[in-house]
């Protein structure tokens, strides 16, 4: 067996400001080392303190240069940030994921800013604990703000998505990305909106769309109203403006009690995911093993329907 | 209670060809009934003859015409055709599926022709047992061959496309899709190329490129060659040679055991997911709800780490 880390002082190198030691833990969790749960108990006691900003939008829209604009714009409140780029259809693909590209760039020398990007193979073939897990480690390693982003706006980044207290969703002008959003079930998960490249032709019509696809939705009494920020990120434009909704977001979110709803959902969904995995390595035991075949053979061969077959699996685990 | 369906009567008339008891029995399995276990406990000893083709290619490839035309050329040989396409992405899709493109089209009017869209929402967030119970369906009801088809080529289609007998990759003359084949992983799962629209220019070189991208990778000794088929499915051209490296195909994997292989794992799959998906159902009952809520408000609230949540909740189902 490989010797494994020194956890607690892994953990306390992290809460220092390494970035070594925050790059090694989240490391750990995406290749799913057999000591996370150490881990895990170990970064318990310091987490639940930063905020937790989602992050989507279509290829086009200007994700990368908004994301680093609302870094920048972050630093200058005092606030540490860490950035976990998350690509939920990994490992196929080969594309490099805006954190990797924002990295290169303007905040590279900035201690106070730190970028991941991370692969995201469903465990289970979907439900996945690795983005709660990566968030905790960045959470108990002090950054007062966690950006969560993810490489486009299909069902599995909506997944990951629902792991932030904050979502924003980044659209431009003239890409016919209202219909698209509406498609993807993105508008339902954007707390903030925000149109990108708002000096170009088109974006108060993007605005308009949009605000009208907002308002047809039914909103409680005392639910957010999701405003519309426009923004030009290449020149820092608006972006003030953005910070100050995502904390008047954030702010309500306390105040309403959202946020504790939103939190306890997402613990639920990593314990059920946790607990389903080792349910199933219960099964890769030997004996169950030998009988899930034995059963996968019946129902192949027309003998046994797979109701019946997990019947059986189920009595003898 | 709703009143259930008489599923010995419908299994009956599914197996003397009434395309609405078919029709009926996949609503069942695609709406997750109740009664999915009596069905397919009623339909298993009918079950297993099908050859189960799986289609996939990228948009713009002609899979819809390929397809159209594949179904010709299997009715020229007597066969019964059941089509089922499948749109892992449901619901949130809200393009028309190739089936009920194909559907309006050539085959309308001809009983040996079945044609079936479906959603496949992953239960348990991604692993579904709907694509093997639908096929079961078709299975037992008698067609000879089964099209399995779905949308697109990402990581979720190639789940789907696991559960079938032999696998059509469909690529199209510059389109770049040798590179994008590789990418998604589609390599790996194709037991037979097809090159279509072959009479453009660059059909030879995308064939000399997939044949450099196949010869890449080691084979075992007796192991299946993946042949590349040049196909014009708009003229039908290369659809008798087609429809011969499929039956081929079938040939070589009953003979060396692979077919037994392939569908001994998709049955393991299947009674993974049902029992899975069952004791998901155990948290969800009284007491045990209770106790998920109560600890993943711990977790959230930093009380408590979720492996330790994890042990609280089994010990306690």
């Amino acid at each position: 067996m490989v010797r494994g880390v020194d956890v607690d002082e892994l953990v306390a190198q992290a809460r220092e400001g390494h970035p070594r030691a925050v790059a090694r833990l989240i490391s750990l969790v995406e290749d799913d080392s057999p000591q996370l749960r150490e881990i895990m108990a170990a970064l318990t006691p310091y987490s639940g303190h930063a905020h937790v900003v989602g992050v989507t939008g279509s290829p086009g829209v200007g994700k990368s240069t908004s994301t680093s604009a609302l870094i920048a714009e972050f630093r200058k409140q005092g606030k540490r940030v860490g950035v976990l780029a998350v690509d939920p259809s990994s490992p196929f693909s080969g594309g490099a994921l805006l954190g990797d590209r924002i990295r290169m760039q303007d905040h590279a020398a900035d201690d106070g800013v730190y970028i991941r990007s991370m692969a995201s193979r469903g465990h289970l073939g979907g439900l996945s604990w690795s983005t709660p897990q990566a968030l905790r480690v960045l959470d108990a390693a002090g950054f007062d703000v966690v950006v969560l982003e993810t490489v486009g706006v299909g069902q599995s980044e909506i997944e990951v998505l629902g792991v932030a207290d904050t979502v924003l969703v980044l659209l431009a002008p003239g890409m016919g990305d209202g219909i698209q959003a509406a498609k993807a079930g993105i508008l339902e998960i954007g707390d903030i909106f925000v149109v990108n490249k708002a000096d170009r032709d088109g974006a108060r019509a993007t605005s308009r769309e949009l605000r009208h696809m907002i308002n047809l939705g039914e909103r409680p009494e005392g639910s957010w109203k999701a405003p519309i920020v426009l923004t030009v990120a290449t020149k820092s434009e608006g972006l003030d403006k953005l910070a100050s909704e995502i904390d008047a977001h954030f702010e309500w979110a306390k105040q309403s009690g959202a946020l504790d709803v939103r939190r306890t959902k997402r613990a639920r969904d990593e314990i059920e995911a946790i607990a389903l995995a080792q349910l199933r390595k219960r099964f890769g035991q030997v004996g169950d093993a030998e009988l899930l075949d034995e059963l996968a053979g019946q129902v192949s061969g027309a003998k046994k329907d797979p109701y019946t077959a997990v019947d059986e699996l189920l009595a003898a685990t």
